[in-house]
């Protein structure tokens, strides 16, 4: 009868848990699609918030890299990179299966990652780099800078996930990595006339701050995939965390958002919005490391340091570094991305477990951030820096002196931005 | 026999039952959550709605306004709103469950609808008003006047909700409490310099109505999450419901827009994209409350009606009463909110039956949603002037002539949304 | 005891079962839903890519349009077109069940394609047609001319279903009727003034090519709503394929895009923003089709020879034929559209079947394909043709010259789209 019993039992049980695990599987595919699908217009983001950011001269070149990165990225993320990054052969730092691996929503929501790394670099750059380098360089990073480097810890068998570092959705592997070689190309690349002139250092303002907040919101809006998807499933406990999440990621913009309004409005005497633009932004990095391991509380204050931090690392690189980074690239993306990463030591939680020092988690997890971190800053920056040298030699980074004056939209694809006046002048009309 | 029947039976019929449960409690998280990013975005649509509608030289302070809502929105929610809102104790009017309440999915909805009903009024009192005097009004509206009021229907032992008032997604408790705050906003402020002289009334053309466009599209696509996602949940009747919710919602913008388009070409001779776009507005928030109470055809009349009403409502306030709400928000969410609520009273339905007046419902219904329109109204506009009363009489409300005429984005914040022209200037460039 | 068994078995697997269909069900809408509120979105792309390419005297109503079409389009297809689409009465050929059918997720994602094949006529006229009769024909297209056909295919019981015509998502139903329909009007209305003059061929440039860009990246995130969401279902097997659909579109696009920025590259001796941007929709044209019967390689060479083929259709049509389609859009969605529609016979896939004659398929599918193209060709050419020149002979077709040369959008609809500068002279501000 016992025996009966349990059989009878079983056979009901195991039918209906195998419906809640395909269901749960079907519902995971589902957000991460949808995640990458609101990742995905972070291009446009992109595109806006550095074409605002710059002259009008420059735009259509803007437009043209960042349709090149999700163009190539595509390609390239799915002809090898996937591969690099998630492959099955293995020492812990090189990862292979072959061509053309992953698929579905997977390898959809992977691609745009990989994307993103390289429109980072595209602002930093902007106004005196030629179009055919950058094109093998965004190439290079999606195919294999950012891959490569990304297997270490979101591949299982990755030297740092063995180590025990948390990036949960990639504020060193995604955004440290695309800032540090934001900062390397632009200084490979040097100044944009104008910038630096005998010794002082000049302003060269966006064309349009409207564009460029149209640009951040939709940076916001994307971000809640980009952290929200990369719990990589739903269902469950996964659906609660996945909604919290997406919570504490707000909550980290806005007081990044804050942080920068009301350090501009001590430091400047106003409440400035490209800054509060900047700070929003860098909210959003520092919390995408811990997004999976912060209260919210925590992730207010991740935030909040980020948007105060990449004021002044944005006075620093421009005025002390004298590094021209036209959009503060490596201030949001770079530094940001390394205090995210840094804030899981600091206060970091693991379900109810504190795991950052101030949380009585001890210094064991800060070091290992840190380990995660410094691997993540060396790599971006020692092969930008090789990419980028053997590219000057030959290619050339710089367009000619005449062409930077002159805008590199006439030059570089023939076409300007806001064609209007001059077909005014032309026809005569309104 | 009979029992050892019954003991195996309810057994798996327990445990599938279960599965469908916890199931369409994650469906319903995904929705929301979702649905969140979506109504998200209409920071983003009510950026460009204001800044296109209104002069440029005053955008970046659009801007400013409107990601200081969403930033202080989210904290100020957070800290104190959702407990105000959604509290449990409570005698029907006031709620509150200690600090920092909600989470997740939840939490982070109802903390972009907090967001959205402050928003409403930046636009209302652009081109004249302090920024610091903004930035506590808006938290004021996040952190006090909506969520409380908004406990009163919501929060399910509210007053009204026990009253059988209904507003499903809010065309009084978010737009009509915007609306009316918006409203005495501008009258507290006063026109613009330019606005009324010698008894004239002067259009101040808006600077991009392009823009204007796209965000009222971003509006609508939002508004699809704001309605649709008030099903809180998904799976089953849910599913059937949120959908048709969508549906509806659709349907009342395009009459909406219709209803305005028709009305300026008869009126003003030719079809008017602003007030098109008004229109487009009205009829969504005219379908707000009833979304979940009113039929296809129902929905279509009810936002017909409301996109007519609006231009014949910003002509009114304009021109009658000369009040300059810059943008027309008193309109379009106070006096469409008013409609849209009252409407449910009219032809509203629940499920099958009749509950709106000419379907046979009675006047029942409809005298509580008077009663509940009524309440919002008095509570949003005695508590604006209570709030900006005491702003008035210590901060000032108001920036002076010199700062106005010169345009508040330099004054309040040291730059320009289009700094294009000044460095063509300079630099002698294209 | 065996009959005893099989009905203690039989109740739970059941239970499961029914638990696992309606979840299947619910996801299948929740997926359908938020496919069209992408969709939805699509519309704001087509304002910015239309008024981008276009010039600024005609933005207004270029806005004006493609709001109608959403408006009138909603409305129309809930009215007769659902029904005349998906009916129940039918020879294969026309279908009917009444007015107003059609319900929830369903009819709100097919009412977004109704509105997308309207839209694409929009830009291609741009610049002299009236807004009168504008309305008319959109009005027509989204209540007649495009749900008759589409029922040829979408609706189960339909000729070209019968015949075994694949059209996935609508390279031929929406996108080629909407482009062929775009052809003739353009032919029908003329050229813009300036355009051909003295046999030499003009360009009349767009007013904003970053507006452009961010339409087209909006379009391309919309249109993974399109094609995904033409699954029409979640769960199982569904998820998987609907997830492939919008890993491969976008793999597509990625290739459209590539393709025309190499094209002009070695043709105009520079990368062209503006065949770049209508290579990407011309990658995501040539998918939508083939999208559920496509490799992912097969995926990338489709959308790669659309992105060329484009190239030499709008410079084809703009110089040999001269036929002033103001935006391409005939080229974009006529000839892409077919190309998409052919391309399944030449490399498609079913299942692991090759169904293409290069996948060894034969010449059937290329012979059934063809029919399909060539049946959706005549019917928009021939009903555009007939609606048009009605319009042509009752209301005219186009505004005169003096409209035309000031711009439509004083004459008819009394505004400008950026009326910053005259206000500024008036006022005497920044």
């Amino acid at each position: 009868m016992s025996l009966f019993l349990t059989l009878f039992q079983e056979t009901p049980v195991t039918e209906a848990a195998q419906v809640l695990e395909q269901v749960n599987g079907d519902m995971g595919m589902l957000w991460m699609l949808i995640a990458g699908i609101l990742v995905f217009l972070m291009q446009a983001g992109f595109t806006l918030v550095e074409s605002g950011m710059t002259r009008s001269k420059n735009a259509v070149n803007i437009a043209m890299k960042n349709l090149l990165d999700i163009c190539v990225g595509s390609i390239t993320f799915w002809l090898v990179g996937y591969s690099l990054m998630y492959g099955d052969t293995s020492n812990g730092w090189f990862f292979w299966s072959g061509l053309f691996q992953g698929e579905g929503a997977d390898l959809f929501f992977q691609t745009m990652f990989a994307a993103t790394t390289a429109t980072i670099v595209s602002g930093a750059i902007a106004g005196r780099t030629k179009y055919s380098t950058y094109i093998i360089f965004s190439l290079v990073m999606t195919a294999i800078i950012y891959p490569i480097s990304g297997g270490w810890q979101w591949q299982g068998e990755g030297w740092l996930t063995k180590l025990g570092f948390i990036d949960f959705a990639g504020s060193s592997i995604v955004h440290s990595v695309g800032g540090w070689a934001a900062l390397v190309a632009a200084f490979m690349v040097g100044p944009r006339i104008g910038k630096y002139v005998d010794g002082k250092v000049f302003e060269i303002p966006g064309h349009n701050q409207i564009l460029a907040t149209l640009g951040v919101f939709i940076l916001w809006f994307g971000w809640f995939g980009f952290n929200g998807g990369s719990q990589l499933a739903w269902g469950g406990a996964d659906a609660t965390a996945a909604s919290n999440v997406v919570l504490i990621t707000n909550l980290a913009a806005a007081a990044g958002g804050l942080g920068a309004l009301i350090t501009t409005w001590i430091w400047y005497g106003k409440p400035n919005l490209a800054q509060t633009l900047n700070g929003t932004l860098a909210g959003l990095v520092s919390i995408t490391a811990g997004c999976g391991n912060m209260s919210a509380g925590g992730a207010v204050l991740a935030g909040l340091i980020g948007g105060i931090l990449v004021v002044f690392s944005i006075e620093f690189i421009e005025k002390k570094l004298k590094i021209d980074d036209a959009i503060g690239a490596a201030s949001v993306h770079g530094v940001a991305g390394v205090w995210g990463t840094i804030v899981i030591g600091l206060w970091g939680i693991d379900g109810d477990a504190g795991i950052g020092l101030f949380n009585g988690g001890g210094a064991a997890q800060l070091g290992t951030q840190a380990i995660g971190a410094l691997a993540y800053g060396v790599w971006a920056v020692g092969l930008s820096f090789i990419v980028l040298g053997i590219l000057k030699a030959t290619m050339g980074l710089r367009v000619t002196k005449d062409v930077e004056i002159e805008g590199l939209d006439i030059s570089e694809h023939g076409s300007i931005a806001y064609p209007g006046k001059r077909q005014r002048e032309i026809e005569g009309d309104k």
